[in-house]
């Protein structure tokens, strides 16, 4: 047991280190006697530590050389500079966007599979019976605020006091998710025919938005450390550029995180060219190894939108978000009201007590640790049956993006694949510009195991086959 | 108790025949001797009976003459063809409209007096409880499809067939209510700039959308028996408009309703001048007499789009409304999948099973006795403490419309009348044209008894003081 722990606790340290940057891809590791003498452990801790990360993808061994880091697809290699659209353009998104919402919109390849067990809930659920039992009556007959529960909006206050973002609750509004909070953002900020840069590949969520309300889009290159503030500055200077989209934290699909500098290098650009940086935090709360401080913490203008939900963290069947829309604020929450009146007050106040009582800090640390070995059950399973592809291997957030070798069209094998019972989320999606189809987003939301791992050996198998 | 229950059985018998008009306004009611006749009663049974209709502003005796239809405020007294706005312009709604949402947005002139009790709501928890507990962690980790449950939207279909309309589940799109199914249906057939036709008065929510979404507002004179499609063909004729949002059934302020003939006209002028029409059903379930057909059921083109929620006749906390939109449904349930994304499926899973064991059915027999009860004792209320104002008497819905003899400008003394703990809805926010500021709405959403009915006697008192 000890040394199961130990070479369990020395695997979580080496992937920390690597997540890091601590090696460059490509370099050598410290040799196993090093290690063994550095971390105070046997050899055969070691050794199975290693072993364990060669098996997660993370380094690959070299006969008689030692343990190299892996290099990891980055989105570096996948979107070059010169791959991002030139030019504002408006949006166009595939139709198939709409069959794969009706078929499972948590994109799962087996929306079938089994279930992650989830404790948290019945607790949750408890507190909403309890709700509805104590206050029904009143809340069924009354609206709420147009701005939410100030209970709620209290706990969001001190929750993210923990992690270096000062708001008071009147500055943030509740809204019916991250997807309404992003659509509020935009409706506030723009008019039809603005241009609005994001990144590339962004969020379809985004791109959907930016057709529904005739925006144009300018698809900015992401790197392994966030968007290129550089290839922003120049498209700034050549477009008037209303509002950037952006994730700092965990970005869907790739999984990065955007670096501290270049934070402050778009915050100074949205400054100089009078921008509303609209800041998606939905995977905030679930790093594996920290919790970064939103990009709104570094926001002197209240020119940063805050955006985020329970969706992702919490449950999907809550359509409780909120927004922190700095100097929108007043015109955010008049149109919340006058399109949607308002929220239910029970989940609403259940919600505030499951904060209140500690239950979501609490429900955090498990699922993020949850999160974290679903991950790495994927990666084992990818180096397994998919050796060839290359990934990300996200520190946080719930899926990773996949590069596919002889480039087969992943749009195409869509209708395919759903013959099989499997849901592919094809790398299209992610983009305005018809590239990343030989691109897939794995989710890690659920365990890759059963029904699930052989639909993925399926995937594997069918997409081989394709090119 | 036999005694009891004649009298009563007689007072509703007279009412409803009051309500459809089988008596003109002013004139003379058949004696009591010939009413003791065809009705087979006692003198005593009658008299009480015809007291009970004085009592609640029905009627009026005349000494030695007998029982007179009393003249009751219609919206033809109050909104001659003239006094609608004659040209099409942009909207501004008073900006005390947010600061009474802030307060109540049910519109109770008491928001913290006594609560109706709705003992259905707890049959409609334990079935919500039930199925957390059942499917919680399912639903938790998967969004619902874009047009919502397809149980819940069985149901809705089932429930309208019993009202003259058919429709399959796949012509319903669940909503987060029914201000968000009115968001969609006017952002799905509108662009900025368009002319939309409302009743005059209109449902303040519609007004403020108008103002949001930029579209200029053409208010339509509305009489007792609803629009009038004289003055809307008139419009037609020399304006282009793009939609009509009518409120068929109990509209508030008035609780007007359309009568068939005005139905018949308005959907040959829509597809004479190729109109979107906009119903609005959401009080559609609260008839006392009846439930009417919704206009959507004489809709042979497609073209009446249908809004409701259970806001108003279950639950303002559920966030449950619906729409069917016909020739639009695509483009509606897009617009809502990009703007929201989801509903949650427990919520609407619990609502299905609510409908499907009848629940609904025998909850709104009892609601509507309770709301028609609530009506009475506001009529009460009003003959005692108010006998100079007018108002109309709903046959349906939640509220009632009030013009006020001297004509005090409610608006102004809504801030007065917040300093008494008094809530008061002024006329002015049913128009965008300043109309109406000696007009109130008086919801019998709650009983009028306790420190509600004395708010109603201080806010008659104060507002007597201000002219």
């Amino acid at each position: 047991m000890a040394e199961n722990f130990r070479y369990q606790q020395l695997t979580q340290q080496l992937q920390q280190l690597l997540a890091q940057g601590h090696w460059q891809p490509a370099e050598r590791l410290p040799s196993v006697r090093a290690l063994c003498k550095q971390y105070q452990l046997s050899l055969a801790t070691v050794q199975h530590a290693l072993h364990q990360l060669e098996a997660l993808g993370l380094v690959e061994a070299r006969a008689r050389s030692g343990y190299y880091v892996r290099q990891p697809l980055s989105a570096v290699a996948t979107t070059k500079p010169e791959s991002a659209p030139a030019s504002p353009a408006p949006v166009t998104v595939p139709e198939l966007f709409v069959d794969i919402m009706n078929r499972s919109a948590a994109f799962d390849i087996q929306p079938k599979g089994p279930v992650v067990n989830l404790p948290h809930l019945t607790l949750l659920h408890r507190l909403l019976s309890r709700t509805l039992r104590q206050h029904g009556s009143r809340y069924a007959l009354h609206y709420d605020e147009p701005t939410g529960l100030p209970a709620l909006r209290e706990q969001l206050s001190l929750h993210y006091r923990h992690y270096g973002l000062a708001l008071k609750e009147d500055q943030f509004c509740i809204t019916a998710g991250c997807q309404h909070a992003l659509f509020l953002a935009l409706q506030a900020v723009c008019q039809p025919g603005d241009i609005v840069a994001v990144e590339h590949p962004a969020f379809y969520g985004v791109l959907q938005l930016l057709q529904q309300l005739q925006l144009q889009v300018l698809e900015i290159p992401t790197q392994q450390d966030g968007l290129d503030t550089a290839a922003l500055q120049q498209a700034l200077s050549r477009w008037q550029v209303k509002a950037c989209v952006v994730t700092p934290a965990y970005a869907t699909p790739t999984g990065a995180c955007m670096s501290p500098a270049k934070q402050q290098h778009l915050l100074a650009l949205a400054a100089q060219y009078d921008l509303a940086v609209i800041e998606d935090d939905i995977y905030g709360d679930l790093g594996f190894y920290q919790r970064p401080s939103p990009l709104k913490s570094l926001d002197t203008e209240q020119r940063v939108i805050l955006c985020s939900s329970f969706s992702k963290a919490l449950s999907r069947d809550l359509r409780i978000g909120w927004i922190a829309a700095g100097r929108w604020h007043d015109k955010v929450a008049r149109l919340k009201l006058v399109s949607q009146l308002a929220g239910s007050q029970s989940v609403q106040q259940a919600l505030a007590l499951f904060l209140a009582q500690g239950h979501y800090k609490r429900h955090l640390q498990h699922y993020r640790n949850q999160l974290q070995h679903q991950r790495d059950q994927l990666l084992n399973a990818l180096q397994l049956y998919w050796p060839e592809a290359r990934y990300t291997v996200p520190q946080g957030g719930l899926a990773l993006w996949l590069e596919l070798p002889g480039k087969p069209n992943c749009t195409e094998a869509y209708t395919h694949c759903l013959q099989q019972g499997i849901v592919l989320t094809p790398g299209e999606l992610f983009s305005s510009s018809g590239q990343f189809q030989h691109f897939l987003r794995l989710s890690f939301t659920n365990p890759m195991v059963g029904s699930r791992l052989t639909a993925l050996q399926t995937l594997a198998r069918l997409l081989r086959n394709k090119h």
